[in-house]
């Protein structure tokens, strides 16, 4: 038999959900380990929903962290903190209204037909549809000059491509979403770096915040050719809304030193029973982007089948959904956060028939202003039953 | 005197809805007044969707009562007190994510070939489709032992009949949503009651609450068949979730004495540019539901255009949607009502294209459990443009 | 014409309490007028506590406003809103822990042995003790370029005079309160203005509430010899907080146009069973500033029996008390307001023995750094029982 | 010498408070380990206060119990779930206003002139002043008929008995603090149990937390003879509230199956340069309460220093302090908890000048009814500086 087709498909993807009881309990993934149903050692990032609020006080996504990062470790001998240097763990606090907590775990290994001297040839398998891509990267450190400004932009960037090379992807139409978790700084090391003469980003710790998912997304853009290389001005950092990713999906917080970046795609050299969509959100409404991603993965929209969703959203800056006032922004009670996400995440879960959705706020310029994006995984359809 | 066709429609419906930006702030009616859109004389209930957070502690459901009815008294030579006890309105605090607070302002004036002699004869138009049809009623007040139980149950059925012959509606499937409002207890009072030697129902003011819109939403169902008698058993109040109402959509509050009914149907008695539907919803995700009242309502899903829409939900006390685990119950920064409206209101929201929805939580044994209603007010399909 | 003592003495002052139970219901005041123990006509300024939230979507302020207004009305022979032009009503809403929602009404009228040429001449009353001294004034309509900012201080500081020679008041030493509410921008109008060209202080209308209240602290500060008039600078705003008013207590709000201005104090020229007084706070937990103040009142700490009130406090933005971390800044759920009212509110309910204590939080440069400031009204010692 | 008096004193006791800014940071702790501090193997109890909101979803208690036991486990050889075998650690969450999360970590160990024969001989050192006394104990797992009723009242009273034997106290009066740390039932453990024919007390999760609570005081009370057997009455539970007891601070949780005991009192047995002291509080307002402990301790008014203090308190159920209504119970936003912790916890610090207090709420028989406990432990005054 011919080498050349067998060599080409060198990766395999899988995708795992289970519903999360309690950031401490881990036992559902506990017994996929031991049943054999998933590799520990095949664990390449674990994207989730945690039941806090998902807000600054938010310790549920530092405690399902410690105690996945157990599970793991004890299963390939390392500690929990070196399986955390390892692994992207990217969780968002808050499961409002109709939502799950969850996590979805990626998985990666080598294919069937991979060889050892390259993990991408030059061509692909055309013979089956792309599949699930799935790659890590993250950049390195970021000084606090760069953090929500340019540096963080270009870095992001340069991780995002790297990631799109071992995901063996070359068109970034084939790139559906890209997972960022960048760091921040607080008021207190805002002053610290300003002493230091260091121009620092923002006035406060949630400035600092949205400029790094802000830079990020940027970032992310950039790499993909969404945006071009003349555009990426500081200036327009909350400011110039018609710049934006339709797949960067960007979160920030002050346990992260460096970015780390989940990207995923489709790519003929995975082999996967899985494959990815995303469409933009045009508002908070917009519920036609579903049923057309949807229609996109071929599914059947009265009953879809999804493996896994992913939606960023906003409450509108301007106080207006389609014409109308909402109340998100003016409410001393509940965060406008903890607001948008019940509510799309409530359209999202509808379309889909589905409540595990992981569903984020802070969709600043991922995403047209005051929409945002939603992302889907799901069965090739070629494979459904 | 011979009876023509002309006689028989007498009365004509209005439905007028508009944005609140303030409960103190009722501009847009009086401007509405002002200009002769609407007469102040023919208001007959106004229902609407208040800012607060829709629980014990929301006073923007009173202030909003005592704007309105210092309004319309302006107009109608009236104390606002005055008004309030000719007019039921009828608020639920909490626009939660997507949601716009606003009023419904339904009135009633004779039909342009409306007779004195009697309202409505023995048969109606036959040349118009039913036209939305409007009534309110008002129960006797209701005596401590009687809130919460079969007596407030009996008293409803009564008042629904009454609205029912009031709005020219014989049979019960023309009836399409029964808005009621009925006393609670507070657990002062019931301390009261007890030691007077009366047998009171519930031990604490919330499940007061919960047994009166229970009460309420019983009698409904008595008056509409949706019941029998038989089957009205203070045991199967909150308990046997097979008995509900698909009509009833009932709220309680220690600010009434009596029940306070609106009755909204189809009829030809009725000239109106407007008519009504509803459905029942299975579940908090149940879109399939509202698809079908827009189909019913003759409505062109991609841009369905509504006058009103209403809906009851709940979260699921089992605490699974679906199989899947929600959270919503066990929150102790968020009550599980704001959750519920902000996410069952966005799917309404999203499918309707209308962030104007009326969405009220406690929907116990209106609509089946775990699920509850979905009723909308559009033209009549031969008026639409 | 020789000027006898009796002149003198031309005011006197009243101090009611009454607790509110719900912002619609007035019918302690309604009882107090009807029965003769107050005379509507003589209602100079309501100062109280609501029990919304106390934020931006807190509507029991205009609710009890409106109904309060509309009470006085009745009695005066005046629309509700012609009454609020009279009579400052200042409502701070948040009664979070053990704090009861209460209004106190200030009363002033013509004393017994006043005369009609003069309300004070030169010389008072030197055989009894100074009493409590009540005034209200109003600045001009603030232009939107001078809110927050110089102007607003130095129309504030113009205010504050005129109402301490309305008090008779000559030294700034007898003035131990004053209530400043004042106007803020919304993001709309500033968008507005600054399309007009106007420099507008902020970027956001939580900052323009927060430089309202800055400036209108600063002007009492000018008024009253607590900075000089080089030391007004508008880059001192929210920065350099060795510069506060210890007698100023600023709240800011969109519903109002100027700043309404409610100085308290004691003096020789007014008749009155009351004496006010005040101690500045140093940090969160500076309880023995309230045992002081009692001393100075002649009160018993064991028993302090006090008629009013007042205290401004803040959580610390340094995030620290006393050298330990708090948590209310970074609190996701629950306002850093409500936590601190609460907080320093059980403090002061806990000393005074007495939970209608007047709390409000946003004490940037009224009182020290982090801490604020306590005023309590109380009979003089001679008039204890 | 004779070996009398050298015989008697067995244990030496120690306590460290650690300021806590994370529950996944131990990382003060670790350095006083690796400092030689504090001897890992002495750790007997750890109590604290983590920044979760202190209800159902509050998941930083579970964070910090993996985060410490790990920690601990580290120095042991144990792994966490070992740790926490042996180790109470007690955790309430919601630091609501000026409180500071922290830990208290108990510490005990054999003292100089201990001898392995006898820990306890039959009389103690009457040279030095009792010195504070440490003992854990664990009932037996409770059966679900057991939990909230007698039979955990009476498994309670037995682990207490054995819990003062275990730190050489006698007299009940030397026992001035009773932390008790029990199970509860969810909804569906309840339905599983009554399906098997057992009789389960309550009907919601929420009265099974409170009926738990309720059954451990009275087996704290019972022991120390602060209510006779006769009086141990399920109908008293959640009723009469005469029945208190003044040491007994209880919580409950799903995560334990047994009553954990820590019991702290003072004992001539034991070496310790600190004693321990308590006082009920008759209301929220009770100050007095706490100026009489600081007395009791010998501590100065005006600068106490104390080395841990814990509160426990009660929104006043009847919805009045003295005399006055409180809105605590009717908060939609924030839960009657919050507010009272907040409140509490701010008087109780202000007036031992110190935020680190350990404030729970949930204080049902633990104290007079609408108020609570106030205990502290400071350096004996002999040793003060």
């Amino acid at each position: 038999m011919a080498q050349t087709e067998r060599d080409q498909i060198t990766m395999r993807s899988h995708v795992h959900r289970f519903t999360l009881t309690d950031p401490g309990n881990v036992s559902p993934l506990a017994e996929a380990f031991r049943s054999g149903q998933l590799d520990p050692a095949t664990v390449v990032a674990v994207i989730g929903k945690t039941p806090g609020n998902g807000l600054v006080n938010d310790y549920t996504r530092g405690y399902l962290t410690q105690s996945l990062a157990l599970l793991i470790g004890s299963h390939t001998g390392q500690s929990w903190q070196q399986v955390t240097e390892r692994v992207p763990f990217i969780f968002s606090g808050g499961t409002e209204g109709v939502l799950t907590p969850h996590i979805t775990v990626f998985c990666a290994e080598p294919g069937e037909r991979s060889r050892a001297s390259s993990i991408y040839s030059a061509s692909a398998d055309t013979s089956a549809s792309p599949g699930l891509a799935i790659a890590t990267a993250f950049t390195p450190a970021l000084a606090p000059d760069a953090i929500g400004r340019n540096g963080q932009a270009l870095a992001t960037a340069e991780a995002v491509r790297n990631a799109m090379t071992a995901a063996g992807i070359n068109d970034p139409a084939d790139v559906h979403f890209v997972q960022v978790k960048g760091p921040c700084l607080t008021a207190a090391k805002m002053a610290e770096a300003r002493s230091q003469g260091l121009a620092v980003a923002g006035t406060s710790a949630d400035q600092s915040m949205a400029l790094s998912r802000v830079a990020s997304a940027f970032g992310v853009a950039l790499a993909l050719g969404e945006i071009q290389e003349d555009q990426l001005e500081e200036a327009a950092f909350l400011t110039d809304f018609r710049l934006w990713s339709g797949v960067a999906s960007c979160s920030s917080g002050i346990e992260v030193s460096c970015n780390e970046i989940v990207l995923l795609g489709n790519s003929r050299h995975w082999q996967s029973d899985y494959r990815i969509g995303h469409r933009p959100m045009a508002d908070a409404l917009d519920i036609r982007a579903i049923y057309d991603l949807i229609d996109e993965l071929g599914l059947d929209p009265a009953a879809p089948e999804i493996a896994a969703a992913f939606v960023k959203c906003e409450p509108d800056r301007r106080g207006l959904i389609r014409g109308q006032p909402h109340t998100m922004l003016n409410d001393g009670d509940l965060n406008p956060q903890r607001h948008i996400r019940g509510a799309v995440g409530a359209i999202a879960a509808a379309v889909f028939s589905d409540t595990r959705i992981f569903v984020s706020g802070g969709a600043e310029h991922q995403g047209p202003d005051g929409g945002g994006t939603v992302t889907a995984i799901a069965r090739k359809p070629e494979l459904a039953p």
